[in-house]
């Protein structure tokens, strides 16, 4: 018997061999793919195996790789980012994609390039052919590797390949990263360990990572990254470090990834050894000229400089009795037509009697039309400082003769760290749909329609964590910034899930809960941390947990007391006409809307009136009451993620599931630890109950007021 | 054909699944094994899998995994680590490892642990039993950890297992890492990223990888873990940072690490509201009791404390006019039979007009017996600062009546940081190794010797960097040092040639010739940084790159120009009975060989002498000269180094062939830099020229002089 086994066995060697490759390749990519996923550090890029029914509904669209026209540097990352996720999803190889430039088709296809037609840089179609194999045609290089990401996201999602006909071109041009990132590895307002660049071990060696981070946001349509923070250090200027920026630009261009820098406006001074950095003086604008010319020597493509001038002690114009437009158009005219000045409104001044929300337009929107056509004003979304919801900045649609940019907030400053689950996504999408009223002729304007011309730039949350962002769930922030700078018409719950699949799990018994999750998560921290339009309640620095009662610090727009005015009366920052009349910074159409506390958005109401406690508010509770039944929703709402997320369990490797929970844990305790706080100082100044049947705080107010977090990260 | 070839095949099914469950389950393990290893984050436990031959022979003498005696968190965690590399090496589960507690082998097999009477904690015995299987015997279950250590050490090297019969103990009580880590993350002298520690997450979140710390340290016998900076923060003594270190303790504890902790010597004024730290104030004793008492309830096996005291502007017990012993004595009385306390003798005075190396055998010789005994001196292994060359320190053998330890220093800030390959085992050899002359009758008494009541601690160069270690040759010096602080009297080659074997490849055409570089490595350090006997030449504060010249630092003892004496005359430190005579702080007859320069061993030659620069030395030629070709030969041998690596790619994966070929190229451009300005300046001051065919410097002396480095790592 084992003669004749062997014999036979030994006949069948090309069919043993043949079934064994087979499953070989198949084990490898799961082994492979197990042993990237299992910790974050894949990404959305984890292209996990397909069930099989999908395998082969996506294997009859594929077959061997072609490109019709030249291969480039950009195609050839296409191709390699194809291979490597069919290969893993379909765990074979050899199957592959057509890549067309829309002038190349062969004449049968022709017509496929056709809706390509007038589409901005990066546009693509994904479409099947006349033979049914699927193809990604654009008109540039770079549109073909979007397509390609694209067509590895719709499979990687779930969706197989049968009907697919997408045709896709981004909104906005300018999709950006910024960094906080200091030259030594810390990063201002980081949460997942050190920077991401090793600037000492550049031009010599580059960490394989930073092409990971850069397939990572070509795959979501980021195509610049400012790599330094905007407290910029003057060293990033000097010629040592220009080299090692040119490496990093050499690796990043087959991905689509310009380098931009912060510039620090006083570097003339500091390393240039003149006596001034003022903007009008001959010297220091060849100064400039030639520290730009520098540059482009060594980085042809080199996007240009993000600015922060005369800002929480930044230099800047206004140091000279300039103003932020000779700034900006003197930097301008140095870069030339090669590249651009981001400059940021985000701007306060010390001591000023002023409400801080004014003071950007205030400053800015005389200025509109006079900035060069190649500067851009960078706006946060909102008025005062990334808070968990704040109205949209007041600049969006007043600046009409000005290229604006939106800056948002991935890392999560003030919406508790990399630990706390909070999805982004639907605080910005709520900022780019918002009607500025400054259409024509009653016609909406959106905060996204007034990027047209700019774009979107996120602080970026990125570090040397092996997952990257701290946490598994801050992945998805990251994502979700570059879907909606590719389309500010995307719903929060639909990235969510095609983000949930990719990452964890395509069943769909696992992404729609928790993409719902998700989608809730930042009314959640709204609730738990600052209620009903209140704001700026954090702690000092590092703006960690409750701090509502601090009052002496030495600016007052520091103080949360100066944000909630709460006392014995009531609480609430009056900025309607009878206050600040920040309101009239806004369109008429959109300030009536916030006028009138009766009939306005609650989410908005201390935010622009100051309202008595016994109040009633529209669910008919009292002022407190209400405040309070806010906080005990989103606490709720955090008790009832982790719960969720314990249920969850079967879809998500172990460790990742773990850490998860580890981190909702933290974000039950704080939740509980922010309302219990809040309401304690409230009550107190209020002189209010509790509400009956509301849990009284689990410690005294003195316990909260003595807390003391010298440790808490991202804090310069 | 098609039909009776899948019919057959059907047929056959058994067979091949048979052979492809093997393939596939051999192919999963490569595929894992390439995943781990190919960024170097398995380190030395990649346990690669071996070749088939080896595979059979190892396997014929395993079998089911038995444990005599019961089972514990640490039984657990070596059977874990046993199923963990067999598996990976054997490619199949199932196979295993007798482990028997010393008492509990079975009758005939009872000689097993004859061998194992009055070893110290953590021997073991690795035997063949009765029958030929493998068993590792141990009297506790710390011996059972190491032995199955050692075991997966001895086969992932390439050896088998027909004869084992191996037996080992440690030499030294302690084997400890010190972090010189700080709460925020920082590694003051870390040259791999931030700190391993995640403080800020802790309790709540534990990091995997320090698990995988904990293995590694395991794997080597590395017993304990001082898990922050000797610039210690009061911070780490709080409450709140004792909650988080028990939960690293209670991780650790399975893997026989115990948790330590520096200690700020002034925390009860900084933490205890005192108005003084004095050693012999009661209130401070008690303070420190309460402390340690409260320690110990979260931790009852916490190690003790380490304290740098009166030293670089630390605070210690001379602020009071109290001696060291009087601060490690109080210390001592509050940790009680519990735990010890280790203090530095890295002590020197400000302005001091006597030789800074004479300075800790002045401070401590007179203090020898009036330590507690629970008090370990910990000294550095050479008098001055962990320079490339030092001779050993004269208070080895000279405090007979005092524990001491040796502090060696890992992490590389006087020897290249991580990029340099500079394989340190040599240099602790070297100081272990070295005879003090005080020896009983005659006898040698070896540095190593005296540390019998003590141990060794390094200063660990681990971080947040993939690897480790930054370099994945400094991953090589973190395993020496363990190996060595088991076994002090293992050569370098011998460890060197273990360490490649399981971290590259087992091949003894990689393994010898990359061993008898590595080997080799640390001599050229010496010779292209600081040859024939010269020290800290280092630049300002962060000791990179070469300043000979600096002589303007406040404090006289951190100027290079103090160690190099250089002028027009001669170079060198006078430090025979004619100039400072630290030659008298050693034992007459180890100072007779380093007192005459004629005969001594001239890698001390400048360390001890001054000399004319036409001194002849041994080679015949002038000291200028023979200095010139020192520099030469160390550029050279590095030069070789990278030619050989470039050599040796077909034995080691891509990218890390790729990394460690970038960090030669850093290594060879600054191993000329160091060489020709050390010459440009030498050159200079003694109006020397060049050698006939000596290359000229590239650069002018001023052009060297001008390099600034505002941003190298590892710099507090």
């Amino acid at each position: 018997m084992i003669g004749r086994g062997l014999a036979s066995g030994a006949g069948q060697v090309p069919v043993v061999a043949r079934i064994c490759i087979v499953l070989i390749a198949s084990l490898c990519a799961i082994c492979a793919g197990d042993a990237r996923a299992e910790d974050g550090h894949a990404l959305w890029l984890r292209y996990a195996p397909l069930d099989e029914a999908t395998a082969i509904a996506v294997n009859a669209r594929l077959g061997p790789p072609e490109l019709f026209g030249n291969s480039s540097p950009m195609t050839q990352a296409a191709q390699s980012e194809l291979s490597r996720g069919f290969d893993a999803m379909l765990g074979q190889s050899g199957r592959g994609v057509i890549l067309a430039r829309a002038g190349q088709l062969p004449g049968g296809d022709s017509g496929l390039a056709e809706p390509l037609a007038g589409l901005p840089s990066g546009g693509y179609r994904i479409a099947q052919r006349h033979d049914g194999r699927v193809a990604v045609v654009a008109n540039d290089d770079i549109g073909l590797l979007y397509g390609s990401f694209a067509l590895l996201r719709h499979v990687a999602s779930g969706a197989n390949l049968d009907a697919i006909d997408v045709t896709s071109a981004p909104a906005l041009p300018l999709r950006m990263l910024d960094h906080w990132d200091n030259p030594d590895g810390f990063v201002e307002r980081g949460y997942a360990g050190r920077s991401i660049f090793n600037w000492w071990l550049l031009p010599d060696h580059l960490d394989p990572r930073l092409i990971d981070y850069a397939r990572a946001n070509a795959s979501i349509g980021i195509n610049a990254v400012v790599v330094n923070n905007v407290n910029a250090s003057a060293l990033m200027l000097t010629p040592r470090y220009i080299e090692k920026l040119a490496r990093l630009a050499d690796a990043w261009r087959p991905l689509g990834i310009r380098v931009w820098l912060s510039a620090r406006f006083s570097a003339p001074r500091d390393l240039g050894g003149l006596s001034t950095a003022d903007p009008l003086d001959p010297q220091v604008r060849r100064w400039w000229k030639d520290k730009a010319d520098e540059i482009y020597r060594a980085i042809p493509d080199f996007g240009g400089f993000l600015v922060k001038a005369n800002s929480e002690g930044q230099p800047g114009p206004q140091d000279y009795g300039r103003t932020h437009a000779d700034g900006a158009n003197m930097l301008a005219q140095a870069l030339g037509g090669r590249g651009t000045v981001i400059w940021r409104a985000f701007v306060y001044a010390s001591g000023s009697e002023t409400d801080r929300v004014k003071l950007a337009y205030e400053e800015f929107k005389p200025l509109d039309g006079k900035f060069a056509s190649n500067v851009i004003l960078q706006v946060k979304n909102g008025p005062l400082d990334f808070q968990p919801r704040e109205p949209f900045h007041p600049l969006f649609g007043a600046m009409p003769h000005t290229r604006l940019m939106l800056e948002a907030q991935i890392t999560k400053e003030y919406l508790g760290f990399a630990t706390h689950l909070a999805f982004l996504a639907p605080l910005w999408a709520e900022a780019l749909g918002a009607d500025t009223g400054h259409g024509e002729a009653g016609r909406a304007l959106t905060v996204a329609q007034t990027l047209a011309q700019g774009g979107m730039a996120g602080v970026a949350n990125t570090g040397s964590d092996r997952n990257w962002t701290g946490g598994h769930f801050d992945q998805a922030n990251w994502y979700a910034f570059g879907r909606l700078a590719w389309n500010p018409d995307l719903s929060a719950d639909e990235i969510a899930r095609e983000w949930a699949a990719q990452t964890f799990s395509r069943d769909p018994a696992f992404t729609v809960p928790v993409a719902e999750t998700m989608v809730g998560s930042r009314q959640a921290v709204v609730d738990y941390m600052t209620p009903l339009g209140l704001a700026h309640q954090m702690g000092t620095g590092h703006h960690y947990g409750p701090a509502p009662w601090v009052s002496d610090l030495s600016r007052p727009e520091w103080n949360p007391t100066y944000y909630n005015r709460a006392d014995k009366s009531g609480i609430g920052f009056d900025r309607t006409v009878t206050g600040s009349d920040a309101l009239a910074q806004y369109a008429p159409s959109v300030a009536v809307h916030w006028a009138d506390a009766a009939t306005m958005d609650e989410d908005y109401l201390l935010w622009f009136h100051h309202l008595q406690w016994d109040y009633q508010t529209q669910s008919g509770r009292t002022l407190w009451r209400e405040l309070v039944a806010r906080y005990d929703r989103g606490v709720a709402a955090v008790d009832a993620m982790a719960a969720q997320w314990a249920d969850l369990a079967s879809y998500v490797d172990a460790r990742r599931h773990r850490d998860v929970a580890d981190f909702l844990a933290i974000q039950k305790r704080e939740a509980h630890w922010w309302r219990d706080a809040s309401i304690a100082y409230f009550g107190a100044v209020c002189g209010c109950d509790l509400p009956p049947g509301t849990r009284t705080p689990a410690h005294s107010l003195d316990w909260y007021e003595a807390q003391r977090f010298p440790d808490a990260p991202g804090n310069p």
